[in-house]
């Protein structure tokens, strides 16, 4: 799935609040015509936005008689499902799963990517899709202190773990890129922190842009931003980043 | 200036909907403390967004005592008026002009971009900001049928004149590049087409591209849409695209 998270209170279910989950499990009982329960690979935080998230279900429309009968696959439910979700909310692939698969626990990598904008000025087009900066940032500094997050660590530093006390993860890649980002904007000053692990922490990625941007400021140095990820306390991380600037780019199985 | 246009009713001001004019308007107002009146170089419609708009104003903010006192310049000028203006409207620079300076009579090129995102899904990420086409489009002959548009023609099929009955306008280029837009967007697909003349009429560029489309879709061959051109008649025009993929790119003087 993709979706603009702009206006949603993060994916998962809530009372009182839009959330993705709500807005695709209402599209999947329309569809099916069935309540229908979604578990996904990533419980994106309020405002986050997702190019690949993984989302799963269980589902008889395909073994109902007027199913059976018209022949349909899961392409066709995709279809179905795009046309009643809203415009910031598309499905990207619907595939049959083995009985077993799992979105979240099956999953073997995550990479996320946050968009910054670097400039003494804002840019209103895709300001909802990146953090503005308008102080200079030093990116070498910043892609020197990131290449430390590599491997196997204690990330408690930047983050709470969603469930359970293990604070461990492994960081497969953590780049700077100065991918061109919209071509509308003015030349430069976009870069893309690209993250890869097997899994992450509640606000690791927002709590490690944000803690990498002080190094970017030059108000902490990469000796400190080393310390900071060896401390493993919380009050060692920078603020944290806002949330409109990440966006959840795939799920490796 | 720049701008998001989605949730404008154009650039000019209207009586009982929200306009960028009446937004920069009342922050020159809230700065300056004066009303203060400006002039655009193009009026752009409903829904379209601007990387480049060009205003002037006429202000005597730089001659006030407290001005002078603090050294006041432009650049105080375009900080102040960014700080109060809201985050879909941005003031790229300020710079004193000649006193005979008219942003529309004295601009000798528009450039406008139009983005189109062809393929089967949608894409929400970015959605604000370009058209989506969900059958294949041949872009060769889109491409082919734009090159007709280049020289001094009469644009009537395309757009009715803003003021006075002449619907000459000379283009100087009109061509479909495949720029990749937005990173975080799957590869392909996405396609923009730059048109830069001495003016344009109303909905022209809109226009033009409905009709490109046309031809893109098979529906018109490149022949038909050179017949149309010459047609001089609102009729032979295919449906004027939706404002959202429109963008005033730069105005040159």
């Amino acid at each position: 799935m993709a979706y603009d998270g702009s206006d949603y209170s993060g994916f998962q279910r809530q009372a009182n609040a839009p959330t993705v989950q709500e807005t695709l499990e209402d599209a999947l009982a329309q569809v099916t015509q069935a309540p229908t329960s979604i578990v996904a690979a990533g419980r994106t935080d309020a405002g986050v936005h997702a190019a690949g998230q993984v989302i799963a279900f269980d589902t008889d429309w395909f073994r109902r008689k007027s199913s059976l009968r018209r022949g349909y696959g899961p392409s066709d439910l995709e279809r179905a499902l795009n046309a009643v979700l809203p415009e910031d909310v598309a499905v990207r692939q619907v595939r049959e799963a083995g009985e077993r698969f799992h979105p979240r626990y099956d999953a073997k990598k995550r990479r996320y990517r946050y968009y910054i904008y670097n400039s003494p000025q804002r840019w209103p087009l895709i300001r909802r899709y990146s953090l503005h900066v308008d102080r200079p940032l030093n990116v070498e500094a910043m892609e020197e202190a990131a290449k430390s997050l590599v491997g196997e660590h204690d990330f408690a530093t930047f983050g709470q773990p969603p469930q359970g006390e293990v604070t461990v993860r492994r960081v497969f890649a953590a780049t700077w890129g100065t991918d061109s980002f919209p071509s509308f904007a003015p030349g430069g000053g976009w870069f893309s922190f690209d993250v890869e692990a097997n899994a992450f922490l509640y606000h690791m990625v927002r709590s490690v842009v944000g803690t990498l941007l002080q190094v970017g400021l030059g108000k902490m140095d990469v000796r400190a931003f080393r310390a900071a990820l060896k401390a493993r306390d919380r009050a060692q991380a920078g603020p944290t980043a806002p949330p409109h600037g990440l966006c959840l780019m795939t799920v490796t199985y």
